[in-house]
């Protein structure tokens, strides 16, 4: 069953059912080949909502339309925030065009559930219209922009918890393991002793300031530009409007901290922030990696390898090997952290190809930070629980390592110096002993 | 309602109804974070499937297993092969370990299957065993390697023909706009003239190369390693099985050009087949991106841009201008290569940290290359249809491009030389009239 | 002339004028690959001779040599301050092996200096000591962890002047242009009018934006592990010693702000530090890319394009057209975005292979930062003088464009609505005439 | 001393003695900023001077000059392919603007040569111009594009042969180390046993596959397009000389296979051909940083590692152990791969940025081609001689790890199936012994 709907461009088909319209058929027939839908994406789906009930409330005090229209609005997107009508949402995410997509599906959906509230049908728009209406004093650039910026907002809250967790374990770790001396490598070779303890710390540490370097790039995202409409310059948005809109949104949002940029042509032509925030988060990943690595390494065995650690044994390693055991979950955390290098190198690009007077990539970039973010929320949560927690420490295996030649000789430099030892290395060689052999019988 | 599975960590429970079994129930609680499951990548199923289903019949022949055991195994691969129970597939497709977690889940499915088939019961491994059976003579490593190297064969099928139908549209283009003189850029300043068809043949050239550069890098995956099992020993694989393993999945996928690779340490240690495949995939994005742009500028206007191009208006270009058309299609285009170059990025990673005797990274590129393939092949269709085979030219505008000033004075040089020429500047700026007009004076 | 220097591998020819000696030639021998040695280098040789100054003093406070020695190697610390033997630093400054050869380096020439001043003999190491006087309390890792820092500050202070002139100078076109009004184009179509003002108060912001968190970032390279020796663990350095060190390198930078980082083991696992001033200079490189392009394109012509702004004519464009005047000032700052964007490539391969105790790629991060610095300080100024200083623009192009169609057609959306003026669009297309039109016979 | 020379945009002062005129002065003013001058690189600018001689002999036979002035640029060329002038080259070789300060650099110096073989003045062009002799018939575009290439292909000879020599050492490794028996590593744990020498074997395929896919992409850029002048019509250029210019090349460069390419707009509008050895170089750089990697795992140690190789002592690995050996070569493999992936880095957002025409960004391109192939010849001649050759193996320590526990364990599955296996590990467990007791228990 089909109903029709016309725009300039002719007269399209839309599902009788559909509560979106003509725009958005025309855009999931064009623009679709990611395989991701809007109505995937609920925190997003949400913000967008958001934005726009904050924008109804500021188009009623600027007079754009009635209290009745701007209730029936504010009705429509609670329902959506609600989590209703995920399934009308089936643009596709990555669809290019500057978000005009993504805005003209909720647009059209909210004008078909508002409309039917006040008694109108579905596929007519007399009653509210999604662009004169839904779609006041707004444009796609600052809806989304602003939505964008909201939605990794809320999603970092949840990656954020999950690295306290991962520096709280690690921490834990560090204080338990810091009575244990072990061996410390550089270059890859057998150096100088140092406590288990603090090679975690460094691993707290690390994790601790990349978290807040994160939350100091996610903070700045509050600027935003609703009102700016599309190039900064707030044409067609009624000064009633912008005047009110932001503290609007402040107030659906429960007073989420929000303020409008400083420079709005600024805004539209450079996605900065958001590409910061990106490269952040691909440090945070190339990171995580590290100590995954690490944490492999020192593991490696259990009689051919470090053996210094061992990590908790979740399932069996292999289909092949009876018993084997493999640091499956330090592998998730590297398979999570290259895939968020790939997304961040995809936000630069979005970021390096901007042009004039708006970067329309935008979404994209915001897309990958979306999957970037709540894949490592995942990952690191697994990491912590199913790995970090449980990791002990082989204190045999440390001290032996602790107690082996070099760092024994690093020793005796510290009381003879470089020279000398270098001296006695030679003798020992000379003599076809080890340097502690000759350290011992010259001590007697 | 659940059932209890075993193994040497311990018990597990498992949905009473669920054709997995206790390594896919762990797999999923510990190594889930991406999204996305084993299921929804349909192509990838299937090949392992096939895979499963050559490796049994050449257990059979090696006498592993008997005939009945076979034909259940057989008959359980051609009904996952044929879409049934994608459901039983949750494992998520990026999970970590090497690939052990997707072998898992398709043997514990097989062996369930096929069970039931012989008359046993869910859940019990008497009769068909997972491991000992599903999986005999096979690794992680090598069935997850041969079937990923087949599903990107598979994939690069649509996108290899949605190239193909991309290079007929722009030579079409070509032909038509040949008679069309127009400006060439370069710096971006105008230049000379060059026919719009001779720029169309670039843009057919170029993507005609990068279609034939991947199809060879592609063709170079039908080099596998089945039998291989772990690391190229070959250790675990019955040597009667080796022999006929590769000639069976031939078979079994319908003669598929499928050979053993020269070097099975090689093969295990390193996939650069794969991220050649993916970086030259990254080249076709940039290609692809470049040529988008340069109809994006084409187009650009109505009267404040170039203008030379006309692109077919599929859509209103925004919610928020009457009458604008926006190049969504090219710009979605862009979208998809910018997303490629990430994918491309993960996969690069997943190579360079490899180490030892096998890259276990594999199984992340793999997913990557088969996003990248899939939504180039989607992006493409669309660019041909709902953008290229619709281009009109502008000629008038061409044509007064084509005759404006700088290419009348290269004209002029290459009949008076370019000191010449440089003099008549200077003589036109002192005179304070064009060169055009000077020539014409001097004409006179 | 040689003459023969030994160490616990053996004998080796060394010229008998060289103040270099066994190990700076082996490393010249084994490492060198890229054609660039440390004596290139002057800021990062003048901060490793300061840091082996200071430490000198600190030695000598903490009685590790008397008088005497202490003020020889500050005075051959002092000469090659001066800029004194650049030539005898051959070492690869690429060169692997975390940074040993580069200490070694300065080590062997600072004590052949000093040697002689002393009236030692060049080559013999009695009185002074490359790695027992010169290199006491000290490891490769501190030293150049240390100088790495102070180089990259050094160097930023270049860029950062350089950025703070090009803010500027957008600043004052910002205010030039404010009155004049021209197109905004979005999805690179006719869009709304903007002031050209605003569009360069764009480009102030993103570039003082992107300055201020550089300078944030380098601003924390203050945090040094100076005394932490190779792990962090401080062995082999006196408690003397390091309770004076950081103190006497402020006092002889002549009081740079410098401080002891607080975790000495996160110190020497991760350079987040180098890698995060490396992405926020990659960020600047897209956005002074960006600015560029956009300059590109605002000036192409003269005939066949925007032609709104005019660049400085700083040479002829071209060998090939008399007159043609190329943007070669904005495709030189382009150049250089292009090559610092491969640098911080470098630089992240660098973070993220890092191991263990001990990142022992940070040199190689470094050097790719110095030249991204080095490079983009010179590109910039540039870009200030010969180019943004002297735009001008067309006034009467901007003029014409922002009184094109769709600017228009939006101005009539603001006062009619978007549904009324579609149909205006549609009437007027149905009549054969422009939408301008039909107003103006309206409003008859 | 200088003299004065005028251009259409007016008077600059040139050194006197200066064999280069106002073009290359107006173009290191302007343009420099990376500190790389073009005669830095002589095998590029010996390969644009056979470009310029080859030109030289076409345009003689075309009539565009006379046997004189022919016979003066051809001893002018061949004066600056001896290596004369060297210091004559100042443009910076990264100067943006489309190759054209390059261009012109070369055809100054050979003017002004030919001019005073002629009997002319330097700085007087009346006898041999820069533009109407030396560069007749020609643009900066197909002069540059063909250089480059021969260039690549040039340099490519030394990294080619490298890469030759490092697969034989690597053959005569694994022929070497076939007898010993190892343990092989899967996810960093002990897995199964593997000949050392096999090892070996995939080190040496997988570098000789990539040697063998840079040598295809090399061979490509035989395809050039002298004779297209700047955007592929060929205007400008006389038809008798496009038809033997080509030829000329071939001769002049001693029979390089050089042709023309198919399709002159395609090469002009798209250097892919550039982009694609680039990634391959990048592919190589990971392949090579992989293998070095394992090198210092497998070499880790003395007694705290793998310790199943050791590397050649060709330096004392530290100034603070005395005695420690570091991979110092690997290291700087290393070193020289991560910067190998910058540049290509570099090369990719070049390629990306094409636009129109003609893809200004090329020479930007070839630089960092340059560069890589350099260093990587470099690296990988000292990675064979002072590594690879002398790497010799701890047969020891491998036969103890091949008979650890796991790979026993994988030989008793074998045997006995995983599920019996597994039911043994419990059953030694219960009994608190190892499995080998166990197993010997059961064979008594």
């Amino acid at each position: 069953m089909m109903r029709t709907e016309e725009d300039f461009l002719g007269k399209v088909s839309v599902p009788a059912e559909a509560l979106y319209g003509i725009y958005t058929v025309r855009t999931v027939r064009n623009l679709s080949f990611s395989g991701r839908q809007l109505g995937q994406y609920p925190t997003y789906l949400r913000s967008l909502a958001l934005v726009k009930k904050a924008a109804a409330q500021a188009n009623y005090e600027a007079e754009v339309f009635d209290k009745q229209t701007c209730e029936a609005i504010e009705k429509a997107c609670d329902l959506i925030i609600s989590g209703e009508y995920a399934d009308q949402f089936p643009v596709d995410i990555l669809s290019g065009g500057g978000g005009t997509g993504i805005n003209m599906n909720i647009n059209e959906v909210i004008a078909n559930v508002s409309n039917e509230l006040l008694g109108g049908k579905r596929g007519f728009y007399d009653l509210v219209h999604p662009v004169d209406h839904v779609s006041a004093c707004q444009s796609s650039t600052d809806v989304c922009h602003t939505a964008m910026r909201m939605t990794i907002s809320t999603l970092w809250k949840k990656l954020n918890s999950a690295l306290y967790k991962l520096v709280s374990a690690m921490d834990q770790k560090a204080f338990d393991f810091m009575p244990i001396l072990t061996i410390a490598r550089t270059c890859f070779q057998d150096a100088t002793t140092v406590s288990m303890g603090n090679q975690f710390s460094g691993y707290s540490a690390v994790v601790e300031r990349r978290r807040q370097e994160i939350d100091r790039a996610v903070n700045k995202l509050k600027m935003v530009n609703l009102g700016a409409t599309v190039v900064g310059t707030g044409i067609s948005a009624l000064t009633a409007y912008r005047e009110v809109v932001i503290d609007k949104l402040q107030e659906v949002t429960g007073n989420i901290d929000l303020r409008l940029r400083d420079n709005l042509f600024d805004a539209a032509q450079n996605f900065d922030d958001l590409a910061e925030v990106s490269s952040r988060l691909a440090l945070l990943a190339s990171t995580l990696s590290k100590i995954a690595h690490d944490f492999r390494m020192l593991s490696s065995g259990p009689e051919a390898g470090f053996a210094e650690l061992q990590l908790p044994a979740v399932q069996p390693g292999s289909s092949f090997f009876p018993g084997k055991i493999n640091p499956v979950v330090p592998e998730t955390m590297i398979h999570c952290s290259f895939q968020m290098i790939g997304f961040d190198r995809t936000v630069q690009a979005a970021y390096e190809h901007g042009e004039l007077n708006l970067n329309v990539w935008e979404g994209l970039a915001a897309w990958n930070i979306y999957e970037s973010i709540s894949m490592c929320a995942e990952a690191v949560e697994h990491f912590v629980t199913d790995c970090v927690d449980g990791i002990t420490v082989n204190a045999e295996r440390c001290k032996q390592f602790a107690e082996s030649t070099i760092p024994f000789v690093l020793e005796l430099k510290v009381k003879e110096g470089y020279s000398s030892v270098t001296n006695m290395l030679k003798e020992a060689e000379k003599k076809g002993i080890t340097i502690k052999e000759l350290v011992h019988q010259g001590g007697e």
